[in-house]
């Protein structure tokens, strides 16, 4: 490793032991500041990088890829509100349990509150939001300070893949000369001779990252284990799942699980649990559960519930487990207490594999045969799924027929009709709870993704881009989006050109936030429409124009056409339909209220 | 006061004592956690409110506002990742001395870290970027914390124009219901009728914000008026200055000073000393310079140097007050010692209004008579001066013949085509630099503002909208943009239509970042272009369209005509000119050598 000087040396080895340490992909926004680790990363062969122009949007460029991927993506920005353009992604991937590590240039220490331009305190700017920061030390070509700098690049990536993994924050102050001009003496010949300078092979330090995952074992894993082998009415909930968890847990592993405890999986859509050929129904039983939102209320309580993942995306059921009088396991490998209803009873701090793998092992060598399970109890569950989707699927085929378009339809359809496999991100507010009600569990890899750690409608598309960039390039990606969100983030729109991303885009447009339909504030107007729902009349051709994108108006009836189109089709497709937000919300009401019946007419049969 | 419930008691209270507090302005976001707030602010007769759908947006439409009028505007958002996106305006409001007032709802503390929906950790969210923090507690209808809320919120104002004016932030849980929905014995009758309940007449509790400036008294004053009387070569300089300065401080004073001592004042154009009736010469003399950026190196150097603002925008001036052998007072009302050269020697608390005034009264009564200035001083600085305006006009009108038009000149007609008042609104990198150098003094009421605390390019258009929303209707606003940044902020431009401003945006487009060919990292492609310089092909006649905006594409030598046509129209017009960035560079040096060579002459003639 030699440099023309102090600053080069510093960016190339950081690029050098990263890339060691397994980084693949690095965002950059440009920036002056950020000179040295620009072009270390850009000159770096193993490293891919993109390159944005809003931070903002490239925070959740980042995020997307690692949430696709499990692994840390880096960012980088040169100094000033650059690095608070991060902010928003770096919450949403604390929160997601995402690996990032995000590098902000900064100016050396001594201007810092001095009135220097573009300079501010990015000293732990992002608080309590990041697992790690450090700061880095000025560059110099002094062997324990490079040794330091290499041993920081690991532990970094390291941290960001903890027990808890998320974002990792360095601050690297830098002074000129930033570019690789040769700076006599700066760096002596002899450095690259070093240790500090030639690294060793491979990657200079190595950590262990498969221990930091914590394996369940113990009093905790017999509890459970006793707990479901007399459970009268044993439940299975499978919340979102952070990037860690949807690799390691095998869907095939939890299914074998429920079957042998004669207990439900309800699968949220973003559990990773709802889609994949492990769906595929054995003879005449269900296996995984997708229509709970509409029904949960109506049957039985659980006497025993098993929780993987973050908090579910269904009201409906979070307030169900909230109200049962149940023996509650959450299973969290962070040792996270997520579940805000303050109802479960045991926490078992472990990954969601282990304790699978822990509690089937543990039946094979246990003496009892068969289960304690209720008559009745998996039985009222089949027959509400089965109305859930009887309703649901009359109401798409009436709808299409009376011309009075169901938006939760296109929802249904996204996931009917996506290749397999597929990727399919889905935004937050209504399209996530309307993916959560209308996706029907299938037997097809769909990798369904959202940003649910702090359920934001900021970066919406660009997150989802970011997805996409990580996946084969026969791999389809899907982005379902309301117009709000399409606006907040239409910057990262940008990306389909630059960061070469197709994408077919399914645009809600009902002109405004639709979500707040559902809540009492609609009976206040003003303030309801002018401040709630805001209706802004934007221009959405024009502005799929301004980035190239293929803009298409699609009555929800053709839809399904316009999306089989759009899925062959090279490019990026918007597919933008209109529906009017407080018409969508009565029927959603209506169609709950229909399953609800069916479901109250089973169980007196 | 009367409330259907805790969370709106909370909300009227806190509208009503800013309101009385002097509050006048308030952007909102649409968001449910933070329905207390907004109901109370969109019902309350005497705020002004502003609808924004995105929240960085929103924070820099504020920030433009509150820059405009120095009073703080008011910011509304919901819990989780909306208030993040708040943090670059708020860095830019504390580095620049703007005072805001940053209102983020929240969920109830038991919330956090549960995994709740929505739920981030607020609590002092934007880290050292605030002038003031304070948590509120949870609504309820108690005398003492309702007389506690009221105080909070005059307090919040207070803070946010104390000695060092800034943002303020009040971090602030709400439990359901949000919406004024009646809840039985929630918010007694009887407490309408309590001090807490009803206020005092007008606001509940008065602070007196006038004496949170320091003024000029002592020794700092003495020995100051001591080394102007004594100066051999005396120099004032008047950097970007903070929405107070530029409200306080006289231009009549000060240029009445650097007459009596026999000063030269360099004007930064954010200096508010630039434009103005101040500027108007007597007789032959030059009162105010602006051409320093080109000539400042080949002058003698000072002895005493007199600072006013923050450091200035021109980087040949920074220099040459860094490399001169002199006394220099920097002015500081908040005592910050903004010069980042640590070549000052002398910092004085106070504002410069008093500085001014103290030192001109200081003088009255002195005994001597006439300065000590050299010969020659002041006469350097006027044939520098003239050489460079008449070099600038040379090259404007010769260009236009040439068909090689020159980028800055645009900022030349600008500045000289605004009509008078006006509020002219120049973007980071390229355009503040070109307003430096080519925005000649003139007698005009020109406000120039650019966001010069941190210097992003981030939040521009809003940034300038908020500045506009501030305006009496007859003033207009005036934008001065480059692409990246008009890209960057692009979102802003919906407050054209839902904060109904109006302006004039000069765009000038030379597809990426310009400014990087002043560094020397031009010669080093790859990365050059990809990485730093960026060009993007972002159609703007279609982003334009977006958001309702005629646009035209300019030629250069038609921009006076077209800029007179805009400034007499209704409506926003954006007015694209394409430049060749590489091309501007080099005129741009081509100009500083020929004013440089004319000097030169000058001095040896």
């Amino acid at each position: 490793m030699s440099a023309p000087n102090r600053a080069t040396l510093w960016g190339r080895v950081l690029a050098d032991e990263l890339a060691a340490g397994g980084l693949e992909a690095v965002c950059i926004a440009p920036g002056s500041r950020s000179t040295p680790l620009t072009v270390a990363f850009a000159e770096h062969p193993e490293l891919e990088v993109y390159s944005h122009l809003d931070e903002r949007s490239a925070a959740y460029f980042a995020l997307g890829r690692a949430r696709r991927t499990g692994e840390p993506t880096a960012l980088v920005c040169t100094s000033g509100t650059a690095a608070a353009n991060f902010h928003p992604g770096v919450i949403e991937a604390n929160q997601a349990r995402v690996p990032l590590l995000v590098l902000t240039a900064d100016r050396p220490p001594e201007l810092r509150d001095s009135g220097a331009n573009q300079t501010i305190d990015q000293v732990e700017l992002y608080g309590d939001a990041v697992c790690w920061y450090a700061e880095l030390p000025e560059p110099e070509a002094d062997e324990r300070k490079v040794r330091s700098l290499r041993t920081t690049a690991a532990r970094a990536l390291s941290e960001s893949l903890g027990v808890e993994p998320g974002p990792v924050h360095l601050n690297c102050p830098f002074k000129k000369p930033l570019e690789p001009l040769e700076v006599p003496d700066a760096v002596p010949d002899s450095f690259a001779e070093t240790l500090a300078g030639r690294g060793r092979d491979g990657a200079f330090v190595e950590t262990d990252r498969g221990r930091r995952t914590l394996e369940a074992a113990g009093d905790g894993l017999r509890s459970l284990t006793d707990a479901l082998e007399n459970a009268k009415r044993p439940l299975i909930v499978a919340g979102p799942a952070d990037p860690r968890n949807l690799r390691e847990l095998e869907p095939d592993a939890v299914v074998d699980l429920a079957e042998r405890v004669g207990a439900p999986v309800l699968a949220d859509p973003l559990s990773g649990l709802r889609f994949g050929s492990h769906v595929r129904a054995r003879g005449d039983s269900i296996r995984v559960y997708g229509g709970y939102d509409t029904y949960i209320d109506a049957l039985e309580d659980p006497d025993v519930v098993l929780r993987f993942g973050a908090s579910p995306t269904s009201k409906p059921l979070r307030h169900a487990l909230r109200d049962a009088d149940a023996r509650q396991f959450v299973v969290d490998p962070a040792g996270a207490w997520r579940e805000a209803t303050f109802t479960a009873t045991d926490l078992l701090a472990a990954t969601a594999a282990s304790v699978v793998d822990g509690v089937r092992e543990a039946l094979d060598s246990a003496s009892s045969a068969g289960t304690a399970t209720e008559d009745g109890w998996l039985a009222q569950f089949e027959a509400a799924e089965r109305k859930h989707w009887d309703v649901h699927e009359a109401a798409r085929i009436d709808d299409a027929l009376e011309a009075d378009p169901l938006e939760g339809a296109v929802l249904a359809s996204v996931f009917e009709g996506a290749p397999d496999p597929a990727t399919v991100f889905v935004s937050n507010s209504m399209p996530i709870r309307d993916a959560d009600r209308f996706g029907r569990p299938r037997a097809a890899e769909l990798t369904v993704l959202a940003n649910r750690g702090a359920s934001g409608i900021d970066g919406i598309e660009s997150t989802a881009l970011g997805a996409g960039s990580a996946t084969d390039a026969d791999e389809p990606l899907v982005l379902v989006t309301g117009d709000l969100a399409f606006y907040h983030d239409s910057n990262g729109l940008l990306a389909v050109d630059r960061c070469d991303v197709d994408a077919t885009i399914v645009l809600l447009d009902n002109d405004g936030g639709g979500i707040f339909h559902k809540l009492p504030i609609e009976e206040f107007d003003p303030p309801f429409t002018g401040q709630f729902k805001t209706p802004h009349g934007i221009d959405f051709e024009s502005l799929g124009e301004t980035y190239g994108l293929e803009f298409e108006r699609v009555e929800p009836r053709e839809f399904d056409d316009a999306y089989r189109r759009s899925l062959k089709r090279e490019g990026t497709q918007v597919l933008s339909l209109e529906f009017d937000a407080e018409r969508s919300h009565r029927r959603r009401e209506e169609l709950a209220a229909r399953v609800a019946d069916a479901v109250d007419g089973t169980r007196s049969d």
